[in-house]
């Protein structure tokens, strides 16, 4: 068993057979040695693939991005972020990102100085559900001309979709946990 | 001249002899070497403190707090969530932070699960300015009876007196560069 995997079982709680919540090491609370070690096999799977920026959503993403960005040497990374304005901006690329938890829609930026047809790109979150955070992030390196070399989820949920959605767009996905279904409040790897 | 400041001059923008932007390495892109090398400046400080978790507040001191609780040896870190609502939650510290930024007053909040009268604290951030971000995570950790140990921030503006307010409530505070005023939109450190 993956040490996500292991993780989940022992500390993870289910609610309604559809959340998960993971607060005590991944989303309020984080323990660093269980994501380094997640990072470094992110590292192992993307090494050769010429990754010079990794980028991420604020909140939960953001430590996440900070350790596999270390992995892969030190690496800079960006987030993008939450905006609450609709205030056209020629200086960002923007694009809107739907809440799977939420039910909302909120735009996210990124500035144009962080971002450009030059950069190879591993995109980082902590949930793989629908994909919509991956779309977003996705549609604003397009904007930007950047290349996208893959996909790196600590934990997906992969009966909602998000990985087929991207791999049917050539992204390659690297998920620490796999989900397929919840049964009785609890995760089926 | 400490690296964060060579970095301010190389790459921060001052705005009305108030505001500094660092979004090329600190609050938007963010650059490992420089953070990594602030957090081993952090933990050579407080090594002999018995910290056992860092404290931040979302979203700018994730990535920090998260390279100094790798530094002080892989301990856990746990993040302030801004909080919308004023709805009471028994599970949950809460107080009240104003952003010096934006002249807002925000509510953040702790789950009561992951901070305790065992804890020896480590606070770690962004920016102190006026101090308003770590009186509100002072007063969560008085709340959950924890210790804090001291504060660690890459950028203080010390003449905004954050660092005078803190020390004279002993707390320690570590800054990575210490601005003391701006003169004609440059730092002066």
């Amino acid at each position: 068993m993956k040490s996500i995997e292991k993780k989940i079982l022992e500390e993870g709680r289910v609610l309604d057979n559809e959340i998960l919540k993971v607060d005590s090491f991944l989303n309020h609370q984080i323990d660093p040695k269980v994501i380094n070690e997640f990072a470094k096999e992110v590292a192992n799977q993307f090494r050769k693939e010429g990754i010079n920026k990794v980028l991420t959503i604020e909140t939960s993403g953001i430590a996440i991005a900070y350790a596999v960005a270390e992995a892969l040497g030190n690496i800079p990374l960006v987030f993008a972020k939450k905006t609450k304005s609709k205030i056209v901006d020629d200086d960002v690329f923007k694009a809107d990102v739907k809440s799977f938890t939420r039910g909302t829609v909120s735009p996210v930026s990124v500035s144009k100085k962080y971002l450009s047809k030059e950069d190879k790109i591993l995109l980082v979150d902590d949930f793989l559900a629908e994909g919509c955070s991956a779309l977003g992030l996705l549609n604003i390196c397009s904007q930007a001309g950047a290349e996208v070399k893959g996909l790196a989820i600590v934990i997906e949920k992969i009966f909602q979709g998000g990985r087929e959605l991207l791999e049917n767009k050539g992204v390659k996905v690297f998920a620490g946990a796999s989900i397929k279904a919840f049964v009785n409040n609890s995760p089926v790897f």
